[in-house]
């Protein structure tokens, strides 16, 4: 569980408690000729941990896009501490910064499970579009799928 | 330029003379902590001398999509002889194999550009398919734009 | 459970009835624009899959790497069956087919967990070098370990 | 050309105007299920802007490892503009902004050729270590090729 002040007033009001981790495993592939995973990879595992974020709100990627609504990254970025290495377990944490109707904004950490070190810090965000790259507001069902999450989490 | 009799009569009847070549060069992302490039990345390499080939062909992949038309893979396989490097430059060779209505079939060959060196060689097998998974026989004008890619190398 | 006659003589004597699966999600980072799991993504997952398996063996790839040993992929194959979507959970599973002193034989199986579909069929084949790429037989420790796993599957 | 201020005092004293372009087709692997290439690419990208511009420089990333420095990755930021597609042409502007023994950032611009649109702006940061992860001052005759590389663009 993780405690930071909301960024945005209006979107998250109080602390966030809320966090979701991921497990996975380094796999071979993701490394490369340093010996070490490549620094793009955690891209991907920010994108798995923002997928189950979502998924234990409720909201699967799959209906979105099936209601036309896309969400293409807007930004992100990635501080690099440790190096993950090939056959270590990490725990990917993904803490929600802003969740809107506009948008939404997670910090992940990256963490090797065997030592808890601190491998990366990260942040992502994405906005809402149709098909056609136009930007659109979040419908009612899956914003209030947010703030239920966010509420739930608010009452602890 | 290659020369390969055809696998299915009734597709290519004679020789097959005709080949396009990609030159590419390895990333450094494409390499794995073993130093070399890890084995999955050749079928990305056939994927871009496939593309090519079509082009050439005036066959464009987006179009045969806004048509509806998908192209999933059915069959790969691959042999490596040498390991590509990072920095090296490549050259992806790709040859017609079968050029049909239901499917397409190439091989593929990757030279190291600087000794000529046979790094690898390939094949893969695409079928058409609507959106939904059904098979399609490739339609009359895409179907055309090959044969003609065809009958233009067999007239030299 | 799996049973297949071995490939050589020699290797594995009986009936192989070890196999080893992984549980995996897809990644949404693993999808191309046809909106499926995009074909060289397989051999990522057989990848995970063999390394899995010579893990419950008692070998790790690292440490073969620390005693100077590489195991360059020579040859890969797979069929496609059906597509692996997004969010799909897949198994991997793993069967050796050949486990020399000088190479190892995989084939696997990639099954929808949902239903069970068959989404693919592959096979593998590595050499063991040093890290110059000259050949090497597996060293005795190594291999004791790999007959180990087998015979206690043929004990079964 | 560009003309950016530079960063660091006693690094890039005056204005920088260098920069290189690399110029890639968009791969159809590099797409994901949303009809875009996915935002992790953007990193292989900038890495083989990056290499260019050090090749430029006389620089080779694998002379580099040979005499045991290695240049991880700590820190990355992407913000994206546009969506880049399915056989695009781009154009990977790399720009300098601190070269020091210490460490490399560089800025970065991702532009689609047939129209000029910005697709995206990134950023990198490399610091050099030695293969255990110590960090080291890159030696002379390295840190001269970039001194080089710097004094021939600014006598421009």
């Amino acid at each position: 569980m993780n405690a930071l002040r909301g960024k945005e007033n209006g979107t998250w009001k109080g602390l966030m408690t809320v966090m979701v981790t991921v497990r996975e495993k380094v796999r071979f592939v993701e490394t490369d000729m340093m010996g070490v995973v490549h620094h793009a990879n955690y891209f991907r595992w920010f994108e798995m941990g923002r997928v189950e974020f979502l998924r234990q709100a409720g909201i699967l990627l799959l209906d979105l896009m099936a209601d036309g609504i896309v969400f293409p990254i807007t930004e992100v970025s990635c501080q690099y501490r440790a190096s993950a290495r090939f056959d270590d377990y990490i725990l990917i944490e993904t803490i929600p910064q802003v969740l809107s109707k506009a948008k939404m904004e997670f910090t992940y950490r990256v963490i090797r499970e065997r030592d808890g070190i601190l491998l990366a810090e990260g942040y992502t965000q994405n906005v809402f579009t149709d098909t056609n790259g136009k930007i659109v507001r979040l419908s009612g069902r899956y914003y209030e799928l947010l703030q239920a999450a966010q509420n739930k989490t608010e009452s602890l």
